[in-house]
C-alpha cells in the first residue's frame, strides 16, 4: 500500500506533526479539529490538498475525546484503516471495543516525541525523526499494520512492537512514574524558607525538572493508565515506609542506597544499548558567552564524542562547572588537549 | 588574623583540595589522616612546608571519625582555632559539646563542594571556587570565626551565615531527601523488562541521576541527618497515600501536578537569584563528534548566552535532541540565527 490521502482528526501538535511530515512526503492530508479555528491552522500550514480517497484515519485526539469521533469518523470512511497515538493503550482498545468501529480496521499505536505541547503552531515536520513509536498489530488486519508502518517509515519514526498492556506498564514505570515523583518531591519544596531553597543544586534542579509539566496533560495520561501505576506506586510506597522505619540504620540505608545504584544502572544508554560507562569529566568555565563553543571546538580539535553533559552554578557566582560524559579513551584525551591549552579541568571520575 | 599555619585532619578529597588551595595562597599546610598512606600522598601533592605555630585546625575526616580526634587535636594545638566541613552539622556540634575542645573555639562549616568523591587523588584547588560555604559563626570566639571566613576567602568559596539546626533542615530538603527520592524511584526499575527501559528518556535519566552516587558516603549522611529527613519524608509519604487513594480522580490529580509546579518554581535560577523563566529552544543535530562545537560556534556567533542545557538520544538511532535553555530575547535570536544557517530548530517554548 501507497499512502495518498490521510484524515488527521485532531490538529494539535502531534496530529499537525504528522500532517506536516506526510505533506513533505508528498501524501495528501486532510486536518480536522472539533475547534474549527484549530483545524484551520493546521491546514493552512500543511496545505496538501488531494480529492484521492482516505485511506486512513488518525486520531490524533485527547484519549477523552477519542469516542466522539469513532463512530463518525468510521461511518464517513468505512473503507479506511485507522490508528491512534495516545499514549496509554488498553483503555483506547476499551473504546474502540465499544464503538462501530471494527477492532481489526484500528492500529493502536503510540509515538514517543519528547515533551513540547502547545497545539498546531508548535507542530515540526521532522517531531518524530529518530524516536521510538510503538504499535501493537496483534489481530488488526494486514494492510492497516502496513500503512501504520508507512507511516511510521515516513515520518522517521522508530517501529518498536509492543502489546498494549505491556505498553501501558512499561510507560508507567519508565514514564509516568518519574513524572509523579519528581511531582511528590517538588510539592515538598512549597513551604520552605527561599533561602533553604538557594542552596539547591543540580540534584534537586535534576530531580524535580519535569515537575513543570503541563498539568491538564498528565492529569488525563495518569487517570487513564491507573491501572498499571497504582501497583507501581504501592511498591514505592513499601519501600518509603520501609526506610522510614529504619532511617538510622546504616546497614538497611545503604542497601536501600545499593539497590537504588543497581536499579539506575539498567537504563540503557544512548542508542538503546546496555547502560554505557561513561567518564565523568567536569571543567570550571566563565559563565560568559563564547565559553561554550569555545569549550566545543576544544572537543571538536581532539576529535572527542560528547555523550551527555550537565552544567552547575553556584548561587551568586559567576562561574559555571561543566561535567561532560565520555568514553574512558575520550576522556583521557580530551583532559590532556584541555589542560595543555590551558582549560581548568579536574579530575575525570567513572 | 593572617592564616600562617593550618592543620588538616583527614587527607580525602575535601581535605587534601583545601590544602591544596591554600598552599597555592602561600599558607602552610600539614595534611594528616589516620591512614598514613593517604596523608603522605596528601602531603606530597600540596608540600607547602612551616615551622609556624598552627593557627587553625580543620577535621576533614567522615562524622563517625570525629570524636576519636577532638580531643587529641584541642590538646596537641590548645592555642588553635577548629572548623569542620560535615554536611550535617546538629551532631557535630554534639560530639563537639562532649569532648575536651571548648565550643567557643570550634566554627561548623559546610563546603557545597560538588558531588565528586576519591580521595586525595582528585583533589583540586579550585574545587570550592564559587560554591556555597555555609558557616555557623553562632557563641563562637571571633578570632577563630575570622580564621574561617579568610579560609573561605582564599579558597574563592561564598560564604553564607546558617545555624546548624536550620542548615540541616535546609539539606535535608534540597540535597538529602532529593538523594533519597531518586533511590526510592530507581530502585522501583529493579524487576523490570530490558525492552521496557529501552524506551526511558531524559525524563527518567534525570529524575534517577544522582541514585547513582556512592553509598557509604550517603548512609552516613542520611544517618547522621535522619531527625530533620524524618518529617520530610513523612510527609511525601502522606502525599503519595493520598495520591494512590484518588488516582482515577482528574481533578485530585490536576491538583497534584499543580502543587508540584509551585515548588518547582521556587528552586532559584543561576546565580542564586529566583527562579528565572527561560525559553526552551529545541534542536535536533546529527549525533557525531563536532556537531555540539559547531553548534554553540553559531551560539558565539549569535552573541547569546546558554543558560542551560539537554541532550536526549532515541534508542537505536544516531540523531539527537539539544534543548537549550536560553533568555526569551536570546531564544528569538538564536533560532532566527540557526534557522537561517540550516539548522533543524525546533518551535521555542517556555
Amino acid at each position: 500500500m501507497t499512502l495518498s490521502h490521510v484524515k488527521i482528526v485532531g490538529s494539535g501538535l502531534i496530529g499537525t506533526s504528522i500532517g506536516l511530515g506526510l505533506a513533505l512526503k508528498g501524501v495528501g492530508v486532510t486536518m480536522s479539529d472539533s475547534d474549527s479555528r484549530a483545524a484551520g491552522l493546521a491546514q493552512d500550514l500543511i496545505k496538501s490538498p488531494t480529492s484521492a480517497p482516505i485511506d486512513l484515519v488518525i486520531f490524533a485526539t485527547p484519549i477523552g475525546a477519542l469516542n466522539s469521533v469513532l463512530d463518525s469518523e468510521f461511518l464517513a470512511n468505512p473503507k479506511a484503516g485507522f490508528i491512534d497515538i495516545g499514549s496509554v493503550k488498553s483503555k483506547v482498545k476499551v473504546e474502540v471495543s465499544t464503538s462501530k468501529l471494527d477492532s481489526k480496521r484500528f492500529l493502536p499505536t503510540h509515538p514517543m516525541a519528547g515533551r513540547e505541547v502547545g497545539g498546531a503552531e508548535s507542530a515540526r515536520a521532522d517531531l518524530f525523526q529518530g524516536r521510538p513509536w510503538i504499535i501493537d498489530a496483534q489481530g488488526v488486519d494486514a494492510d492497516v499494520v502496513e500503512a501504520g508502518v508507512e507511516l511510521i517509515e515516513l515520518l522517521g519514526g522508530h517501529k518498536i512492537d509492543l502489546d498494549s498492556a505491556s505498553h501501558d506498564k512499561a510507560v508507567a514505570l519508565v514514564s509516568h512514574l518519574p513524572q509523579l515523583v519528581a511531582s511528590l518531591l517538588a510539592k515538598q519544596l512549597s513551604g520552605a524558607e527561599q533561602g533553604w531553597l538557594d542552596l539547591a543544586g543540580a540534584g534537586l534542579r535534576d530531580t524535580t525538572r519535569i515537575a513543570g509539566s503541563d498539568s491538564k496533560l498528565w492529569r488525563e495520561i495518569i487517570t487513564a493508565n491507573s491501572k498499571a501505576l497504582s501497583p507501581l506506586l504501592k511498591s514505592l510506597q513499601g519501600d518509603l515506609t520501609a526506610l522510614i522505619a529504619s532511617l538510622e540504620d546504616e546497614e538497611v540505608v545503604s542497601d536501600f542506597i545499593e539497590a537504588g545504584q543497581k536499579g539506575r544502572a539498567r537504563i540503557p544508554g544512548k542508542h538503546g544499548g546496555k547502560a554505557r560507562e561513561y567518564t565523568y569529566l567536569p571543567i570550571v568555565i566563565e559563565d560568559k558567552p563564547g565559553q561554550l563553543a569555545a569549550l566545543f571546538d576544544e572537543c571538536a580539535d581532539a576529535s572527542v564524542n560528547v555523550e551527555d553533559l550537565t552544567i552547575e552554578h553556584s548561587p551568586g557566582q559567576f562561574t559555571g562547572l561543566i561535567t561532560l560524559a565520555l568514553s574512558k579513551a575520550d576522556a583521557v584525551t580530551l583532559a590532556e588537549h584541555l589542560r595543555s591549552n590551558g582549560w581548568s579541568v579536574h579530575s575525570p571520575r567513572s
